[in-house]
């Protein structure tokens, strides 16, 4: 760097532009001070300095320290005061500003300036008491921060004074005292064998160097870690003329926003502290009066805030938060920025704002954001702070309180009576279905985010919280207990789906109402938006949920929910049958039954795409579990049914179900499973049409790993649809698909697009097989101390992981196209509702993604975004 | 086709290199027509002919007929004979012979131009009885072969009139009555209501079509579906004038090997019929006698046929072998190729024809295949057609006899004793290792080629046939029944792990005993390999038996097998343990426990490396089983330690453990073991080197899926070696290596060379997770309904996927190497001792294979023929 770098800036020179410079707060200050508002004049130290610091190791560029005294010759001159003056002292404050927010990270010193020297002007000032108040807190914070003497230090001498003195704190001591206080500070300093220099420019350059130290802190580095802020950054440094909301009974210190940053109303919202200074606000130790009543306290100070705000507010086009102090009556304007607000706040700004025709609608999509939606959806714990008893997965957003049943047949009883139960199970199957969708909510000890509980609760739009492995549940006398915590069947406790907290007894919910600004605001986001939002349902009432939520599509139809139920006995007929004559005997009805369920589906979704997946589970999932079967037989309590259960289950089972006999496989060991299925589709469909309908069916087959397979699964589903296209003499204009979900379906595309209409990536199951990892068994053990120990770019099952399972999604989509460019191709899915991953789908330009009902709107929105961030930055920002 | 294509070729303008124009028999005609043999001469229709007609729907090139008239009438000239001539007949065999041989799949003519006309010649020729029989023989094949007549219909004639004549077989009829059968042939083709025409130059282009058109027969596309053969090279067609065998006494036919094909003896064998034709020795109705004996009948053909068999030999630098026919004193070679023989055959002739000086060592090593190998190193049945009880996976190589033993205790305390026991298990655990041991051989009824059985199998180099799904053991009455066979406890059965077969009683077993002759064939294949073989062995008798097999390392050391037989409750401990504490104490006796073994596997592999992977399976491993524990349970039987055992294997049971916590996950997870095994190694190593030893461990972390996860587990590794070696004072040159087994860290290579001296791609694991199959669950259910719909392109546990997990492979090593050149690469698994994978893996320049130490000696020779062939065909071929 030469000497004719510049490394400081005077709060005119700068705008809000030059952010990285200047650091967030400082160009925000330069800001204000060119709108005119009254801000304390200063100056800034730039990054670029405290960047040249840290290269240079620790040695501050050359021309630096001049440039801050011309910087201060020219405010002391704008002050009409000067640093040391006895007569007219200024006193500076001193603060880091980084270019990303680190709040309480760094390091501050404040009434720098304030020496015996300069003591009479600060007596003349704000009396003796001030004086010494202002010399106290600047012996401490230049003692720690720039000194580096320890905290007790100082904390042990003001205790005592303020004991001795018999006070409740340092308020209430007398100027004498404080200047006891004063005299112990100093002694302390000197105890810790530091120096303090009597001169303040000597201090001001010590407190700069110490801010720029400061950067490096642990505190700071293990935060940006965190955070993931560039370590190179570095830090800039506001140096301002003090002003002193302490000075006396006419003077104050506050926060505002320009709108309520809880509900987005658009009045003034804020609180302030009579005679105080920032700090003290912050500190807690007062309660603040709310800024309304200032305008009684301070009648002009605060006409000219609310003049400020609106100002400010018109200025920066959105909410605003600033901090101000009043000193003697007069306003002054210490910091501001765009506010931070709650998820309803942020969606009523963005519509007033453009109903007030201040920002466009493409702004108004682009500033609220997902996790702002998804807040908005559900229900959820008034207070965040309630007491938890245990936390599991947040297995299906939404909050509920109910009482805890333990048995799924109970469940549904009370349930359909119209009582608030919660399912507390182990982990749930097939068999528990009718109590799952009757209870107000679901808890499991066991089991992830894709475990059976978990993505059924999600289809049903029910609150979950699974895998809360604390739980020890005991049928044996119908409790669950949490270490010492002993809970009983009828007790009510309340979970939320959404963080995964679970509390005992009843607490307070926030229930959202639909809000029609927030679909208004989705319907102008899907006119942005290029990728179709599609829908992960199984039943014609999950079909309607979705569509309300504004899915265009199914993109997943999972056949195996239809065979639950009071369809358990057949497809378990069709399990135990002895021969081929058996199973086609135990299939007709079921058949009969799909079709049914099919022929709804399709009425629900008239003219729009239904992605039906033919059966994937491995089929022991419809049996009782083999442990139950062989303690009951143990037992001798095995009726002659069970007896042939149990038979099965020893056959079917398996030792990594995920990787057995499931999707094509199965299709392949039993065809006229398979086959009964595209009867049942084609026929429903046949029959819509004849009914006048728009059925767009697609058949897909799961599981897919050779081209030879996919060739075998379709043809029987094309030979299938056509001899009930023939019968019926009607044609049905169906599609077919695959899934992609193993790494060798993506390493082999190029020979599996050719046969097909559509790829789908179940991106759950690929990323467990490319990490070799099972969700449901490593989602509560492994994968938090992997994300503890960064061992994990990413949490993988909620972002899709765009070094691995990315890499293999994006081969399998260009080979795909590039054998046939009419390919369509989406993921469904877990990732299909994230955000990050929506983004990927759309950087990759895929037709859809599927995601369930209940984050449609989020991956409405979210699927926005991603096309906004690829069309540039918003223009206003 | 123009008319100036060569269609037809006779005998003396082919050679043995025109193999893809004249098919095998064909060019091996030619080549014997060409050295002066005794060939009858002929003509070749070639295969450029066939896959004319077929090209054209079955029209025969235009100038085909018009070729084979003039290759006829210089068949006549040279014979003296005319087809149809009344007087001296020429008689006509018309032959398939396709490119690679069919056996038995396609069609024949013989005694063609015997027809009422040339009656009167055959009288003259052989008699009465034998020109009826001619016309009988050809009546019966063309009415087949060419008319379609049912077989049925001429055996009905030819068995009524046996029985009229009251003899046992068509050689004891009359002329007469043989007359009477070639009438009641002639009606039996008038009956099926087709034309025989009377023209033998007609019947000649009918019987060349007719061989066409039986490329196309449902047998032979069948065939070389299975076989692999290419369906467009189509069939030569061989037309010969016939050559009697049976014309009289002072005839015969027969077949003839240069050496011994069973044992490789140099003294020809073989053996004929007298008055007999070929066909007759195929149908094996009358025994033949043994070759020596034709001194005694035939002496001078029998010494012409010894010259033959010489000058064949010398000429083909192979053993040959061959069909002839005497005819009234005269020999004739009807057919020569190189002769199919035994394992040992083919090893002892490659070793004395280089004796002999005819082959170079090369060749000598190119003849030897790894089957044949594999056959001489294991015990088998000695009868292959021993009636079989049912056949389960061939899960380690060697066959055994011995009494059904059900329990492992049993088995140990009987096969300590020293009697020959098998233990037959449902399936086995760890617990099982002692009893497997002591055991002869192992049958399970369930579980894979990876399963605990099958692993522990092979390291034992004990035979063992799992998934024995037929199997239905009852331990209750200590039987185990296949259908309605039952076998008892004490019961004797045999089984051979070679091809999975299991028999009741005992078999007959071929023990091959150890050869020298193989040691110095494959010393000679090492000077051809450059890709290192390394064994897999878990313990140093382990490490002894793969050194005697040749190997050069150790390139994987499963560390779990040290936690099994007495150490089995020293892990239990640390499972159990419920502090850092406790698990450290259990850990101590764990650690001093596989110090000594380590020390030990140094002390056999010293100065060679020894690759020691780190804890690899989920902890639930050790354990009992879920189910028994439950049963136990509820059954009231389980003591203390039970329970806490059940509580264990329930906190620990997992979804899917393959993909659970395991590997690198459980290191993360319980860091105390993985650092304790690294003292342990590294302890042991610094004890050889203070020994004078020169121990090379090499420490490798499994399932490794991201780049920070191997940095984690590397990070202990080298500050716990850096702890061992500081306090020991010694250094200790270690190097350390990352598995490559999920497609994750394939993906991440790049990330990850850079950290590690070398790669093992874990291609067991890595095939599970690209095709998303387990091979524990389908390798019985749904892998051979695959196979047999051809939906796998390769057996992918047997063979590497090239086109999926290859491709993963490659990627990886070649990033890899991109980033670390000297990045050591090799696989380690089952794949590793397969000579096709063994060739994938020489492609790609990998620098080793490891393989079980059973599978050394095949891998050594595989990787010499990898090296072979990458260096160009046998210049002797």
């Amino acid at each position: 760097m030469t000497s004719d770098a510049r490394w400081v800036v005077p709060f005119r020179d700068g705008d809000r532009t030059q952010r990285s410079l200047l650091g967030g707060k400082g160009a925000n200050l330069c800001e204000m001070t060119n709108l005119g508002l009254p801000v304390p004049p200063g100056f800034i130290v730039t990054t670029e300095a405290c960047r040249s610091y840290r290269a240079e190791g620790g040695q501050v560029p050359g021309d630096l320290f001049r440039q801050m005294d011309e910087a201060l010759t020219e405010l002391e001159e704008a002050t009409g005061r000067r640093l040391g003056d006895p007569e007219a002292p200024l006193l500076l404050a001193v603060r880091s500003g980084a270019v990303f927010s680190m709040p309480g990270m760094m390091d501050t010193v404040l009434d720098l300036g304030s020496t015996p020297v300069t003591h009479p002007g600060l007596v003349a000032l704000g009396g003796e008491l001030f004086a010494w108040d202002a010399r106290r807190r600047f012996l401490e914070m230049f003692g720690k921060v720039v000194l580096g003497v320890p905290e007790e230090a100082f904390s042990q001498v003001l205790d005592r004074a303020i004991a001795e003195a018999g006070v409740k704190d340092e308020r209430f001591l007398t100027p004498d005292q404080m200047a006891q206080v004063v005299s112990g500070f100093r002694a302390a300093i000197r105890d810790a064998g530091v120096i303090l220099p009597e001169d303040p420019r000597e201090q001001l350059r010590m407190a700069v160097e110490a801010v720029f130290r400061s950067w490096d802190g642990d505190r700071a580095v293990a935060y940006r870690e965190m955070e993931g802020i560039d370590h190179d950054l570095g830090t800039a440094v506001n140096v301002q003329m003090m002003v002193f909301g302490n000075l006396n009974q006419r003077s104050a210190s506050g926060v505002a926003f320009t709108r309520d940053p809880a509900t987005g109303e658009n009045v003034p919202y804020g609180d302030f502290l009579t005679a105080a200074q920032g700090e003290d606000v912050v500190a807690g130790t007062r309660l603040p009066e709310p800024l309304a009543t200032l305008a009684d306290d301070f009648p002009e100070a605060h006409e000219e805030l609310v003049a400020n705000l609106d100002r400010l507010e018109a200025h920066y086009r959105d909410m605003c938060d600033i901090e101000f102090t009043i000193e003697d009556d007069r306003l002054w304007m210490l910091q501001t920025r765009v506010g931070k607000r709650s998820a309803l706040a942020a969606l009523n700004i963005a519509m007033d704002l453009v109903d007030e025709g201040t920002i466009t609608r493409e702004e108004a999509v682009r500033r609220v954001t997902p996790v702002q939606v998804e807040r908005l959806l559900h229900p959820r714990f008034a207070d965040r702070k309630v007491p938890v008893l245990t936390t599991g997965l947040a297995a299906s957003p939404g909050a509920a309180t109910g009482k805890i049943v333990f048995s799924s047949e109970e469940a549904r009883d009370r349930g359909r009576a119209g009582e608030q139960v919660i399912l507390v199970r182990g982990e749930t199957s097939p068999e528990d279905l009718e109590g799952m969708v009757a209870s107000v909510g679901l808890l499991t000890a066991r089991g992830g985010l894709v475990s059976h509980a978990a993505v059924v609760a999600r289809g049903l739009g029910k609150p979950a919280v699974c895998g809360a492995s604390a739980l020890d549940i005991r049928l044996e006398d119908q409790t669950v207990r949490v270490g010492e915590t002993v809970l009983h069947h009828d007790d009510v406790i309340s979970i939320d789906g959404t963080t995964g907290k679970v509390a005992v007894g009843e607490v307070e919910l926030v229930i959202p109402k639909d809000d029609p600004r927030l679909d208004t605001l989705l319907e102008w986001a899907d006119q942005f938006r290029d990728i179709h939002i599609f829908a992960n349902a199984d039943t014609p009432d999950d079909a309607r949920r979705a569509l309300a939520a504004g899915a265009e599509g199914i993109g997943l139809c999972r056949t195996e929910h239809q065979f639950l139920g009071e369809r358990l006995p057949l497809i378990r007929q069709i399990i135990l049958s002895r021969s081929l004559e058996q199973e086609r005997e135990a299939l007709i009805p079921l058949e009969a039954a799909q079709r049914q369920d099919f022929e709804e589906l399709f009425q629900v979704m008239d003219g729009k795409k239904v992605v039906i997946r033919l059966l994937d589970p491995p089929l022991h999932e419809f049996l009782p579990s083999l442990v139950d079967l062989k303690v009951k037989h143990a037992l001798g309590t095995l009726d002659a049914e069970g007896e042939r259960l149990l038979e099965a289950a020893v056959r079917l089972h398996e030792h990594d179900p995920m990787l057995g006999v499931r999707g094509i496989r199965l299709g392949v060991l039993r065809p006229a499973v398979y086959a009964g299925q595209v009867r049942a589709i084609i026929g429903a469909a046949v029959a819509r049409k004849e009914a006048g309908g728009d059925p767009r069916p697609e058949i897909m087959l799961p599981l897919i790993s050779t081209a030879h397979e996919l060739a075998w699964g379709l043809n029987i589903v094309h030979s299938t649809a056509r001899e009930v296209m023939d019968a019926a003499g009607v044609e049905v204009d169906y599609t077919t698909a695959t899934m992609i979900e193993t790494p060798r379906a993506a390493l082999r595309a190029e020979h599996l697009a050719p046969q097909v209409d559509a790829f789908s990536f179940g991106t759950n199951d690929l990323t467990q097989l490319v990490f070799g990892l099972s969700r449901d068994d490593v989602e509560v053990t492994y994968l938090p101390s992997a994300m503890e120990l960064d061992l994990m770019p990413i949490q993988p099952f909620a972002t899709i992981d765009r070094n691995g399972v990315g890499v293999l999604v994006e081969m399998a989509t260009r080979a795909g196209r590039g054998v046939n460019p009419d390919l369509v191709t989406g993921i469904c899915g877990e990732h299909g509702g994230d955000p990050e991953t929506i983004r990927f789908c759309h950087e990759l330009g895929m037709t859809h993604v599927s995601a369930s009902a209940s984050r449609i709107k989020v991956a409405r929105l979210a699927a926005a975004h991603a096309a906004l961030a690829q069309s540039g930055p918003d223009a206003s920002a």
